[in-house]
């Protein structure tokens, strides 16, 4: 299955089961939430024309060579009194410019006279060094819509418009489940044949970047019944994402309880890594699962579990930002399956760890991005390629 | 100044005056922040060969064309036998291979007989299938070194050593304050004159992304004792972060304090937005006063105090990741500035926000990330520019 149907049956599912609750929170309780109401301007900003400069305010029209009297000082956050006729203000940075004042000359070009008056030589324009009203946003312009996902700047932008709260959607809960007889968690011995866990802190972490409430399924037990009663434990959650175990055919009690209590379609993504993606239900709760071996999990994470995530939020474009480079290595062998490469920049081109085993999580630590290079390709270094940021894939 | 003068100044400042206490915190605590321990392999990964297939194992040598009896099965998780000579062993992804067996036929080339014994009709070599052990890291390797910025992946490496804790720089602790008696907190009403202060939300939502501790120390009273009295609280922190002010010189009661109690410099960066930056500190506690307009704020904390914040945790390569685009825009006047546009990727080609005035925070939320134009420099749509993607930016 090409990777863009994938994504598109996802987002389709996520449509028709929105995360619609909403709750109120503080500003710094927001980041990284996704915003649940229009904002709209309650003010202009900035509020009043103010001064962009330390200098002396007045009216265009009195400018002739004559020195003008210094008739009030506005320091930032004080009030002006309209202009008097003929005179001009000591002003500062961010000052609201007085009724009556049309520019302002910055403190460089004054020539401060003994008798309180200031002598203006350089030639000067109406509006110059003023910032007006209602230039960064008018009252009743939308400023974020519904579904954007709110980082620091969105945040900052709130405030600078009197928000202290901002209604956001509820957050996921998510449970993260694995699968594997041979997991052992971190901190414990490891037994013959056994290796630990990376995948439960991977999507632990990846998940609680993305707002969600995680709540830690463990290791899904090696029998039917207990994986019916373990599932069965997780109906209050919005999404199951599991790793690992459903291509292990003789040994699938999680596909067995899918298909029996909900359904369960496996899908064989044309993407490396993360060929094998499993889609169902159980019991009306939503089940994603993802290969197991963690740089495929990172993959399918990234590409779809993620964007599927933030739509169910309500965010509209999942699109993670991409970048063309220069390749910086050969790619001779063209494959039947997209690959995504872990790379990284150097002196403007991507190149790419050389092993990329679908097994080896130091790859990924290693990169900066993703590359991918499409089924049927071969490359050339300097050829171009997509790059996409992990930082933009993964929050 | 130019830009990378300032930037050298300040981190040779963090390297004088590294965070060096460390703490032990659970892996799942450890997101965002700084590793303070070279992480080395306690174990080779994968710990023994193991299957990348389902399918089945055996010795090459054994391979004849002639069916092989199955003499055991082995899952993932499993300790198996050493294998019985002539004979092959059913095996699934990640299961140990057994001792004696150096290959693994995928299952969907095995010709299963109706005597338990299994029929292999293409070639194979030594190694087909088989994760060799150490494939991914060798037990005494340095994994991960000192001064990692620890995002999910490292965390998901560090479980898949085995590691549930790891050593981490303590918190920085960071004093946010700003100046200027317009500013009114969101959520109060607004009087004349006065203004909403967003860069106190900005600077604790990126701080706190950063794993700051944040002191969140109010707006600066207008008031040279009152002054002394807010940075003499301070002294417990590691950092004072400051915005706005300093640069209206009339009423610089914090200028005023570092001068007398500590350092100040002024530093007139070739940047915009972003001229004015303070570097000081105050009986002894460092102090970055950044520019009080909000997109000279997210420049200045982006370009400057983070890679500054980070270097004092540890951080050698504060150099964010960035591409070079095709400008989707003319820059027809030569500044004598660097100048730091808001921009997005339109159809491969940065376009830039059209108001980028440094009182507007909006062009920061329509932006993907900055362009940079160097000084002296004109530009034509379709030459190639710097593109900084905001999420590499911060963080």
């Amino acid at each position: 299955m090409p990777l863009e149907r994938a994504l598109a049956q996802l987002l389709a599912m996520a449509d028709a089961t929105p995360i619609s609750e909403r709750e109120t929170v503080a500003l710094a309780a927001a980041h990284g939430r996704v915003l649940a109401e229009d904002l709209v301007a309650g003010l202009d900003l900035p509020p009043w024309p103010n001064s962009a400069m330390d200098g002396y305010a007045f009216r265009c029209a009195d400018w002739t060579g004559t020195p003008l009297p210094v008739s009030q000082r506005i320091f930032a956050g004080q009030a002006p009194a309209p202009l008097q006729p003929g005179t001009c203000a000591r002003i500062f940075t961010g000052a609201p410019l007085p009724a009556g004042a049309d520019c302002v000359e910055m403190q460089e070009n004054a020539e401060i006279l003994g008798d309180e008056r200031v002598r203006f030589v350089e030639p000067i324009t109406v509006g110059q060094n003023v910032r007006p009203q209602g230039q960064e946003t008018r009252v009743g312009e939308l400023v974020l819509a519904a579904g954007t996902l709110l980082s620091a700047i969105e945040l900052g932008l709130a405030a600078s418009l009197g928000r202290a709260e901002l209604q956001v959607a509820r957050r996921p809960r998510v449970a993260v489940l694995s699968t594997g007889d041979e997991l052992v968690e971190p901190g414990q011995p490891l037994g013959p044949g056994q290796i630990y866990n990376s995948n439960r802190q991977l999507l632990i972490s990846w998940l609680t970047r993305l707002g969600c409430d995680v709540v830690d399924a463990g290791i899904l037990p090696d029998d039917l019944d207990r994986t019916r009663a373990r599932l069965g434990e997780l109906r209050e959650v919005d999404l199951i994402l599991s790793t690992g175990g459903v291509s292990v055919g003789e040994a699938d009690f999680l596909g067995i309880a899918l298909r029996e209590e909900g359904e369960l379609a496996l899908w064989k993504l044309a993407i490396k890594p993360g060929k094998p993606l499993t889609c169902g239900q159980f019991r009306g709760v939503p089940v994603i699962g993802l290969p197991g071996n963690p740089a495929s999990t990172l993959v399918t994470f990234a590409l779809l579990a993620r964007p599927y995530l933030l739509r169910r939020l309500g965010v509209q474009d999942v699109t993670p930002l991409q970048f063309s480079v220069p390749a910086g290595f050969d790619w001779p062998r063209a494959g039947n399956r997209r690959e995504y490469l872990r790379a990284r920049l150097e002196n403007g081109r991507a190149v790419i760890y050389p092993n990329q085993s679908s097994g080896v999580l130091r790859s990924a630590a290693w990169a900066q991005g993703l590359v991918e290079v499409r089924e049927e390709r071969t490359l050339q270094a300097g050829e171009p390629v997509v790059f996409i940021p992990l930082s933009e894939l993964l929050g």
